[in-house]
């Protein structure tokens, strides 16, 4: 007998037909013999109609009031989710963050859990009952309700799975697994059957969105393990878990490719300390995250310093970067929003050389010019022209040996 | 400087237009130097939304989970005024049932308030807030969510301006207040200024729809004077409030109506100790609640016994008193459901000799016959054929000179 957390998304919970579906689920999970604690999202939809409530309300809605409205998408959940596995025969009791409770800080909107209760749904469990816990919500310490920001049931699943010291953790979606790269791009993507936390992270920061990153960040500080998998099939999904022997004799793990990167570079700056503070300072202000950054040796005393930035903050960015340059003495700024991110992700990287140097001679083969490098212990990301995209990551799908076998 | 309490009902916040209009006359509330306090209900037609999603979910949902489904819907309303009450540049902060704390017994779906706490309300108010609490719910011993039942934000009021010790409790609606009877009926129907918490309780019961029983019982308790008035203009409504010398010199203050029960008579009971315990226990187990109760004087050892019951109930109250009439030997049963009951109730008539009287001579005088009478220190009810309703509350109405001036 095994504690099993399981969590559905919007989707999986869309209609009270789909609630149905996912309650037979659950029942089923429950009748071979295990403990099981449900973890639901808003129905698909809701809490978009929620958000657009507020905003036809005013136009800045206090995050703590907007906290209190969206968290009523996930009540509705658990309330229709508990009647109907009631009405299947089952005992089944619902729990809002605040029952549990969910603490976290008073970061409203996108707050951090910080701490679960366990003793009250320990004591359901002991009594038969199915636990069905009301995904993305939390309370502060001064009782006010919290949110933990888009796609925050993840993490509230990770959470209580953590609390309770569950066996498994599945994350119930409508996608078979996480797959060597985008399905859409690479016919023969193929699902990756366990992958640790670290590649995991560098893949949904990178661009795949199958996981929340904090959900991931939970599981990996209190060695959480993930089964991701589909509320449509019993495939096996893929599990996210810590580091094996098994997983370093794999060279790469997976392809990424982001798009909504833009590159600015600032020409012949002078060089002496402090110029990228004065460059990177305004920009943190103005809460731009900046992501991968290029300074190259000076030449004769000038440097050329290159980054990228989200695409939709450019317009904002450049001109920040434009007052800079005329202050420090640079020459100019320059922009390019043609640009794409490919990487490759794996911690067998780390042992052995050369993949590096693979990727390039793969890419340049195909004529695809390299403009900016990073790397990591476990990934090395490429800035190239974004019409080289698909191509790239085929490319490199390819020559790492990632394409599903007998296709 | 007063502690105000106000509570906007369903179809005052039905859209966020009106919840606009809400906050402007809560903010001139606050603007004119009080402390406001303001209870909310569902966005109308929200809580037939949740009720609807719930059967379609399964037959017969537990009440804890139809209870955390449904407080859903106040949660919104309370999030979006004070959202729109901020934007306006008040400070305003949301209460749920359970931060409040809306401490209640665990009967879901119809619980019943224990205890309420200020401290937290009285900390914002002392802040310059104005505090938006949700009604309708609060919180069992458990830490379950509960329900009030329909009509239950009124008590909710009424409730924190106990706990708040708060100068009035204004109930906004609708209408302009509590009438002398029905405005469908007697067009010169007339707005009654004031009336006794008695007086309030008998029309309640006895079929106006204003204000919620419940909550005026606990206006009485707590001695909190109610003002009903309408959230469409700025008229002075209907005080309810402790009797005072003024009331008593009026005979009646209102007449009221009922269509909803039906007449059921056992003929001819052998008249020995216990017959009204046998007639009416299977119906108090049947959950079927026997407004009047008439049994004559017995006549050679038999006697004849009528009451009413809800016209839903009659079928089931009929089989069940059928029954029984068999085993206590009556000679048989009638029912007849074409009845109304008709009213006058006023504190007044507790001094005063002949309002009875009066009233069966006025209906006399139209040609309507009484089939049953009952009556309490401050009301008559009749009994009477339901085709005549309307002329026996318009002659009573009338007779007792209720009717506005200059009509």
């Amino acid at each position: 007998m095994a504690l099993v957390v399981q969590k559905y998304g919007g989707t999986s919970v869309g209609t009270t037909d789909k609630i149905r579906n996912v309650a037979k689920r659950v029942a089923r999970t429950y009748d071979e013999g295990n403990d099981v604690v449900v973890i639901v999202s808003a129905m698909a939809g809701e809490t978009n109609k929620l958000v657009a409530l507020s905003q036809e309300m005013c136009e800045f809605p206090s995050e703590r009031e907007y906290d209190v409205l969206v968290s009523t998408g996930e009540q509705v959940t658990i309330a229709l989710l508990s009647m109907c596995l009631q009405s299947m025969g089952y005992k089944a009791k619902s729990y809002l963050g605040h029952q549990i409770p969910v603490k976290t800080d008073n970061a409203s909107a996108r707050a951090r859990i910080k701490e679960i209760g366990d003793e009250n749904i320990r004591e359901d469990l002991k009594n038969g009952s199915i636990v069905v816990v009301a995904g993305f919500q939390g309370i502060d310490d001064e009782g006010n309700i919290t949110t933990l920001g888009r796609g925050g049931s993840d993490t509230s699943a990770v959470a209580v799975a953590a609390g309770l010291k569950a066996d498994v953790c599945e994350i119930y979606t409508d996608v078979d697994g996480v797959y060597t790269t985008d399905p859409r791009i690479v016919s023969n993507a193929s699902k990756i059957e366990k992958i640790s936390y670290e590649e995991m992270l560098e893949m949904a920061s990178l661009g795949a969105k199958v996981l929340q990153i904090r959900s991931v960040e939970f599981a990996k500080k209190y060695n959480v393990v993930i089964h991701v998998r589909s509320s449509f099939n019993d495939n096996p999904g893929t599990l996210v878990m810590k580091e094996d022997a098994e997983m370093e004799t794999v060279l790469v793990s997976g392809v990424t490719c982001n798009k909504d990167e833009a590159k600015i570079s600032v020409l012949r700056i002078p060089d002496h300390p402090g110029i990228a503070a004065d460059i990177f300072s305004p920009l943190t202000e103005a809460n731009i995250t900046v992501d991968m950054i290029i300074q190259n040796v000076s030449h004769e005393g000038f440097t050329d310093l290159t980054f990228t930035v989200p695409k939709g903050d450019l317009k904002k960015a450049l001109k920040l970067v434009e007052e800079t340059a005329g202050n420090i003495g640079a020459s100019g700024v320059t922009s390019d929003d043609k640009v794409a991110k490919v990487s490759i992700i794996g911690v067998g990287m780390r042992s052995h050389c050369g993949v590096a140097s693979k990727m390039f001679a793969a890419l340049s083969a195909e004529g695809v010019n390299i403009q900016m490098i990073s790397t990591s212990e476990i990934k090395v990301s490429c800035v190239i022209e974004d019409k080289y995209t698909e191509l790239a990551v085929r490319v490199l799908h390819d020559v790492f040996e990632l394409g599903s076998q007998g296709e």
